[in-house]
C-alpha cells in the first residue's frame, strides 16, 4: 500500500488514525501548491483531485478521509475507533459528522475565502468565508457542552471523531493566524480535551 | 423508536433506506420553515438544530441522516447496503462522502445563498451560491464518468451511496426550478442509472 498525499489537516487525520493502530505506510509526495492533484495522471487515481489516496497492492485507490480509515479499522480492528455496538457505532460517526460539517467545512471554507490559498484556481468571495468564520466559532459551543458530560466527543472511549475534530481544532489554529478571524478557541472543556489529546503519541 | 424529521433530501435518504430495508418507525413532524428545529426544546434532542433525529426506545437521539442509517445497518444487516469486505466498505464509504461533499454540499449552498430560502435565519451571500452552483455542475462529470464503468456508484451493487447521490441528484432538479440554475442533469450515463433508481419501490 501507498499512501499519496500532502501536507493538509486531511492527511494529518490518516496519519493520526494510522499512529493509533500501530500501522506504518509508504508515502509518496503530492506537491498540491503546484496544482499536481489536478494533473490528468492523478486525476486518475482520484477523479475528486483530492489528497490523500490510497494505493491498494492491486493498483486500485480509496480516496476520502474517513474511507481509508475505514479499510484499515477493517484489517486492522484493534484498537477499536469506529465503534463496536450499533448505538457506538453511531453515535461515533454523529460526533465524526458534526466535527466535519458543523466545523471543519465552516472553518475550511473561512480559510480558504478569507486568505485566498487556492485563487490560482477558485472563485474566493471574502463575504462568504466571514459568514462561515463566525458560523465555525458559534458551533465551537455544541463540542464544549459535549465535552462537559464527557470525556471524548463520542462517549468514554476516544474514536475518529476525536481524531477528526482535534485535527481541525488545530487546524483552526493556523486559520486563526492567516485570517486574523477569532474562533475563541480558549473555552475550558475543549481545552482539556484538546490538552489530553495533544499528549497522545499519535498527535505528536 | 421515533424518527424527528420534517420534508428534506435528508428526511428522504432515511425514508429510502428503511424501504430497502423493509423497516417502518413512527414519524414525529418538525415544522423547520416555523424553526422549531432551533426551539430549546428541540435542542435537547439534537444541538445541531437538524433533522431527522432518531430517537431510542431509552429516551436517547441519534442525528445525522448517515449515522441514523449505519445504526439501522447494525439492527438488519441484510439487505446490506455499506458494504461487507474491507474494500467495499471503503468504496461505499468514498462515493457516499463524494456524493455529499463534492455534489450535494455544492447543489445545498447554491439552493440557500441564490433562494433565501433560510434568509430569516442566516446571511446569504448570492455570489458565493453561483460559485457552488457552477462547481455542482462540474462535479457531475465524476458521477457520469464512474456510471459509465459500473451498474451504481460504488461498483456492481446498489449501496447507500446510490441512496445519497440519487435523492440529491432528484434535491437538484428542485434546486434548478428555484434558482434558475442548469446542472445539466441530461447525461447519458446519470440519466440510466437515476432511471432505475427511480424505478426501485423504495424510490416512489
Amino acid at each position: 500500500m501507498k499512501l499519496h498525499e500532502a501536507e493538509s489537516p486531511n492527511a494529518r487525520r490518516v496519519h493520526v488514525f494510522l499512529k493509533e493502530k500501530g500501522v506504518e505506510i509508504e508515502s509518496e509526495p503530492v506537491d498540491i501548491r503546484a496544482a499536481e492533484n489536478l494533473s490528468p495522471e492523478f486525476l486518475a487515481k482520484n477523479p475528486a483531485g483530492r489528497v490523500p489516496v490510497l494505493e491498494l497492492d492491486d493498483g486500485s485507490f480509496i480516496a476520502e478521509s474517513v474511507a481509508i480509515s475505514r479499510y484499515i479499522e477493517a484489517l486492522h480492528p484493534e484498537p477499536n475507533l469506529f465503534g463496536k455496538t450499533a448505538e457506538d457505532m453511531a453515535r461515533i460517526e454523529m460526533w465524526n459528522r458534526r466535527a466535519e460539517f458543523n466545523f471543519a467545512q465552516n472553518a475550511a471554507m473561512a480559510f480558504r475565502n478569507i486568505s485566498g490559498f487556492f485563487k490560482d484556481r477558485e472563485v474566493c468571495v471574502e463575504e462568504w468565508g466571514r459568514v462561515c468564520a463566525e458560523e465555525a466559532k458559534n458551533q465551537l459551543g455544541m463540542f464544549e457542552d459535549q465535552l462537559g458530560k464527557t470525556a471524548y466527543l463520542a462517549g468514554d472511549a476516544f474514536s475518529i471523531a476525536d481524531i477528526s475534530f482535534g485535527v481541525f481544532y488545530g487546524f483552526a489554529e493556523m486559520v486563526e493566524k492567516m485570517t486574523g478571524v477569532d474562533f475563541e478557541r480558549g473555552r475550558p472543556n475543549l481545552t482539556r480535551w484538546y490538552g489530553e489529546l495533544s499528549s497522545r503519541p499519535s498527535f505528536g
